[in-house]
């Protein structure tokens, strides 16, 4: 059971009361549920598959809700993530890995895991496509493989449509693999540029005589114009589940959108204009995401998070800062998903107000 | 077993084997342990007691090292981590936790713990030493308690000379205390100010006929002057352990004296100037501390780690990168206290070259 407890302070928004120590991490299901269903309506609307992240909530239950919303599968980042999620929840059927999966002993746990479920995964060099046709060669159902491309993000992928062909076509001669398509992350240098390089690499593919039935990409921040140049068939995001201070402050969400929060006490009150909270960048981390400060006091806008220390947070506001030893304030963190790998578990509070604490089984799968 | 790999390349001291998965963190035992015997040995000309912050290291094993070098006790910042590692090595019988403890569940288990080791944490206000109180009125064994004092770093603290003096007053008086000294951390502001405050504060409490047994003070970075003004009698350095990127950068140690590095893979090169590895913000972190760029990569200066997603790290090199897929590269991290929260386990080489791996015992440990 949860309470707000209103106090006549004037500042009773921010007095939070719940039956769990601090710091915590709290997601109010009904508003990640509400974030599921919008994102998939628009997908359907767009005529995108949806394959939400699992990087974000590394969560059984949610990626159920997210496939049982209508989702084609999941992505996953690392294999670790996936045999979590795999093994806890048999509704997952059909896994993508954006990554590149290099070296001997992960290509035999995907080796494993592609015994379970539809896998597919990702390459953007010829290196990264021998590794995985050593591995396969010898397995009943091949491994599906995507050409990451380079789209701007400067991150991975290849650096041109006609080097996408040349892997395209690697990948649909290799022994165990699969061409399944082209990947992106995220569609950076506007959707326009990333739309032209996926266009002109899908063209040459096809004039091999090559199919290219996926074209994926990724990223909260471009959701809602995820399908703007008809060339995409499938969208990943990952934080639109939870969303957080990023996305408020690039308006692609609002603070109510926001799922996850971090409920932290105060522990200290050493001026009229600071105080010190138990959560510190072990809980909120240092990510910034180009922002000033290190997350949202909800209801307070007065107050800036301007420094943290391993189990501190500073909390400081040009008024008075009206917080006493004990108080318990609730926090949108600017980067939800690293929040997430922090912490053992996190308390879900239903529509129903009934709390429940559910193990991060994904958390800290840096293998 | 591990061994160096050396390649004809030229650069040969940046790849790494080892018979483990990347991304993986890697401790030098030889280099940790000298560490800590260096420190003691400071510690011991200057008439210091240490009492080293174990939210380094995290592991039972190193704080047992710590001890039986010489330590007084150890140094936790939440109750969970003293739990882990007193649980898992009984050398350990002395700890101080430097924080407020607030709440009633956390009070309770500071009961319990107190009944297994000589237990002490700190105050900066009345409501905290309020509450330890009425926890402890009841109990055998008096809790320690010292006052926190903010001499310029700006965190927890009393403000004064005169409010340190009335909270010891408070805390000599309450039932189930015993005041045990004063704390500040860090001792920022230089080490003179720091000093003044202490040295006024404790005259005023013993003009009072309170004794202050204790003066301790904590961080790495002024380790080397740890004694420089003659009031403190215990120093609480963490980081000196391992040491890391940021005390290189300032100076305190040098890249040998980094026991502690971040093995990662190289998965992607998709210009001749850029290369990706396996490490991101989940095992780096994104921790600055002021510094440009995520980690050194040994024996190449010319590469930046420039960017961090949670599972890539970008490096670029205004040359050529000179890195292919599946090479390793070791990391010497920014901030390495947060580096050790991030995985479950470290590999650790012993000076014979043997490795072990060690439960991080303490990780994750925000309660």
């Amino acid at each position: 059971m949860s309470l707000l407890h209103f106090l006549s302070s004037g500042f009773s928004e921010t007095i939070v009361t719940d039956p769990f120590d601090t710091p915590a991490v709290l997601v109010d299901l009904a508003v990640a549920e509400n974030n599921i269903r919008r994102f998939q309506a628009h997908a359907a609307a767009e005529g995108l598959a949806a394959r939400p992240h699992v990087k974000t909530h590394k969560l059984p239950q949610l990626a159920r809700a997210q496939i049982e919303a209508g989702a084609v599968g999941i992505t996953c980042q690392k294999i670790g993530e996936a045999e979590a999620l795999v093994a806890a929840e048999p509704v997952i059927a059909d896994v993508l890995l954006t990554y590149n999966i290099v070296g001997a002993a992960k290509l035999e746990r995907l080796k494993a895991l592609a015994r379970r479920v539809r896998l597919s995964v990702v390459a953007d060099s010829a290196a990264v496509v021998k590794g995985l046709s050593r591995a396969f060669a010898g397995e009943e159902r091949a491994l599906g493989v995507l050409v990451e491309c380079d789209t701007g993000g400067q991150r991975c992928g290849v650096q041109t449509p006609e080097a996408a062909r040349d892997l395209a076509q690697a990948i649909a001669a290799a022994p165990g693999l699969a061409f399944r398509g082209l990947m992106t992350y995220p569609a950076a240098g506007g959707a326009g540029a990333a739309a032209e390089f996926l266009r002109a690499a899908k063209a040459l593919i096809e004039a091999e005589g090559i199919a290219v039935p996926v074209v994926t990409s990724g990223g909260t921040p471009d959701i809602w114009r995820s399908a703007a140049d008809g060339i995409l068939t499938e969208y990943r995001p990952g934080t639109y589940v939870y969303n957080d201070r990023s996305l408020i402050a690039r308006g692609v969400a609002t603070e109510a959108d926001c799922a996850l929060s971090v409920i932290a006490t105060v522990v200290s009150v050493p001026t009229p204009h600071r105080a010190l909270i138990d959560a510190g960048s072990k809980v909120l981390t240092s990510d910034l995401l180009g922002l000033s400060g290190y997350g949202l006091v909800r209801g307070r806008p007065d107050i800036a998070i301007d420094q943290l220390s391993e189990e501190h947070g500073r909390l400081v506001s040009e008024g008075p800062i009206r917080l006493e030893v004990g108080d318990r304030v609730s926090i949108v963190p600017n980067h939800v998903c690293v929040v997430t790998n922090m912490v053992d578990a996190v308390h879900v509070r239903r529509a129903d107000g009934s709390l429940e604490l559910w193990p991060v089984v994904a958390r800290g799968k840096v293998l």
